[in-house]
């Protein structure tokens, strides 16, 4: 990345040797994981654009906005309405984080047994690294798990401006009621911040343009069913993972001219990987860059991953927001109903999330699931299990990898999931 | 116990060979923590008798009455009101479970990664071991932490009539708002079990009878201010244990016949260690039957337990439920504000918990806290950490003390809590 953005990150309080040694770590990993891959559809070069640029021209991007009154959100979760911040005027980048940094720091905070996705938050605050959270006006947490839960509590006091939304722990009309009240409060709380009045119209067109990114993921995902896969899994993370933080309009027509391409090579039948190739879906605990561990693996063994039921993948992204409705409440009630469907495990019960795991190895002829959990996340191992068994019983071979985001457990992780692989073609 | 409970227990449905090694294991540590201790009060006899019974007579007593139609509610919390079970003339019994059992079986449903209190709950039911589940015509789940949460979906399966209970996740008047509803809603399924209608008077006599029963620990609480202590922790824990399945007035009376014991025990000076004692509070997670792991090296270590700042101790005992109102629903109100206080670390914030802890060192002439967490249990974990900064930083010695039911880490745990003691003396 060029000097220029070095200004930039020391104005943000960036620490620049931390910051110059992640984005080394990071540099080298998206080479050796991405560039190395073969038969990348051309259009990958945006993604390789924005990845190489991800904390420079982005960033600066945000931080203009800024100079001219645009308030930025970073959030941790497919929970928070980006409709709202978009119908202020604001702008929502996502600020999970997936690679250990400063664990000895971290851990003078946070227990050790803690899942790596809230102690990397922790890591890229302590060690300085995270531009986004840097140029956030308000960071908001969520009363998800345990683990997010406790750990607000201790964020508190290592950022400025934690806004915490509560959530609802079942999906009764009860759980409705809790979502409805949490983002009419969470609007009341953008407005203040922007300074910006939500209007009907702002919030209808901001429905339309985050439908407009869902709806580019869909066909996206719809391409994938193709036999052999037009792009790997690898580059759908990828996408999946920008989506959190590119500007939704450059996205959602940078994929789609993507998706032309995908289209164009459906119909020649050319692919990523040779036909037959066994394909995987990929269901469980989120990714956020740089956690390419597990597909990395997947697809460097033999295999080729056609989809993610995930945060950061299809449980994320699926359902659209009605735009119907004459009233700000009424689009935000559109706006719960929606993100009320979303089947993260720390609902109670869930069976919908093995409706639709099913559902999704059915639509993109998957061979075998990985059930994926980070380490010390219950809701995702304690589903894993009873997800595992049920799939096997229906025929769908099933295997269930629990990891953190070292690298000393690659070497068995690559047996393990070979030896899967193996299954799927026996 | 006697053999004239093994038709019993085979009526029950127990697995009566692994209930006998079960009773073994649990008559040897019995008599190897408890009937060791020197200086014990007379009316520990009580204790010794209800624990020799403890799968004997008072099982009966249940099934007896079972048999004149009393219905039994198992519980696993210290969040389901026992005033509502009484005033349908119902019995609530406490079902957690404290030691390993069928931990192979466990992990056919559970993930391994998981608290050892959950675990064993499912232990006890796989094993076919524990009495009170078996003769439980309703088993009360709820949604506090996401361990639980999440094994009430598998729970579900292994038992009859498993009954789940919403919790909010903090504590403002939306959190009201959940619990009030949870607890109609509960009253209405107790109603519908016992056939029995809740009315004003039962409920208010029902209030009175648990808020004597919480009375009569806070008599024994602040007797144990005195120096020398006049009762050992392991005697008070396991009388915060009994409270959870022993009859309500019966233990009420007992306890305070054994409170007037200590009376004069403190007139006299006289007491269960030598004046000057290091004196400890324990403060975290619970601890069921038969965990006494931590007590136990504690009070062979030269120290005095002179509070428990747990669901099993002090934070499950300390309110009392008013009883002015003249409807059951101001009394089912009255029974939410008091249940809402308990400062459990499933909520968010749970600053209170500190002020209570700081409390308790101080009213009990504690000179130490030691912070007892389950392995896993992300809630507690969390809060340990700050919690044990804010301590050492106000003065009072803390330390952090992670196990689960297994006794292989012992000799590693005399030594850090027997250094943490060297500490207070010096």
């Amino acid at each position: 990345m060029s000097n220029d953005y070095r200004h930039l990150w020391k104005d943000l309080g960036l620490n620049l040797e931390n910051h110059d040694a992640l984005l080394n770590v990071l540099g080298k990993m998206y080479g050796d994981i991405f560039m190395s891959q073969k038969s990348r559809p051309a259009k990958t070069a945006y993604l390789d654009f924005v990845m190489s640029e991800v904390h420079g021209l982005r960033i600066k991007e945000l931080v203009d906005g800024k100079k001219q009154g645009k308030k930025v959100i970073g959030t941790y979760c497919t929970f928070v309405p980006e409709e709202i911040v978009l119908a202020a005027n604001g702008v929502m980048v996502g600020l999970c984080a997936g690679a250990d940094f400063a664990t000895e720091a971290v851990e003078k905070y946070l227990p050790r047994n803690l899942c790596a996705l809230i102690k990397s938050t922790f890591g890229f605050k302590l060690g300085g690294v995270c531009p986004y959270l840097e140029a956030s006006d308000m960071i908001v947490g969520e009363n998800t798990c345990d683990g997010k839960k406790k750990a607000w509590e201790v964020f508190k006091g290592l950022v400025k401006n934690l806004y915490v939304m509560d959530m609802p722990q079942t999906k009764n009309e009860q759980a409705k009621t809790i979502l409805r009240a949490e983002y009419r409060k969470f609007k009341t709380a953008i407005e203040k911040l922007t300074g910006n009045t939500i209007t009907v119209e702002g919030l209808k067109k901001a429905i339309a343009v985050v439908n407009a990114k869902r709806t580019v993921i869909h066909r996206l995902s719809a391409l994938r069913a193709a036999d052999p896969a037009p792009i790997s899994g690898l580059d759908s993370l990828l996408i999946n993972q920008i989506f959190f933080y590119e500007d939704p309009v450059r996205f959602t027509g940078q994929i789609n001219e993507l998706c032309d391409e995908l289209e164009a090579r459906v119909r020649n039948k050319a692919g990523v990987a040779v036909p037959k190739t066994p394909r995987i879906l990929v269901s469980g605990c989120p990714m956020a860059v740089p956690n390419w561990k597990i597909p990395s693996i997947i697809e460097t063994s033999g295999a080729v991953i056609v989809g993610e039921e995930s945060c950061v993948g299809e449980r994320g992204t699926r359902n659209l927001v009605s735009d119907a409705g004459d009233t700000v409440d009424a689009l935000v009630d559109n706006l719960v109903d929606r993100y009320l469907k979303i089947d993260c495990a720390i609902f109670t019960p869930n069976s919908e999330r093995l409706d639709h795991i099913r559902e999704m190895a059915s639509r993109y002829k998957a061979d075998g699931v990985i059930l994926y959990g980070l380490q010390f996340c219950t809701p995702y191992s304690v589903e894993a299990l009873g997800i595992e068994k049920e799939l096997e019983k229906q025929g769908i071979p099933a295997i269930r990898i629990e990891t953190d985001y070292s690298q000393e457990d690659v070497g068995q992780l690559k047996t393990r999931i070979q030896a899967f692989i193996e299954r799927l073609q026996g």
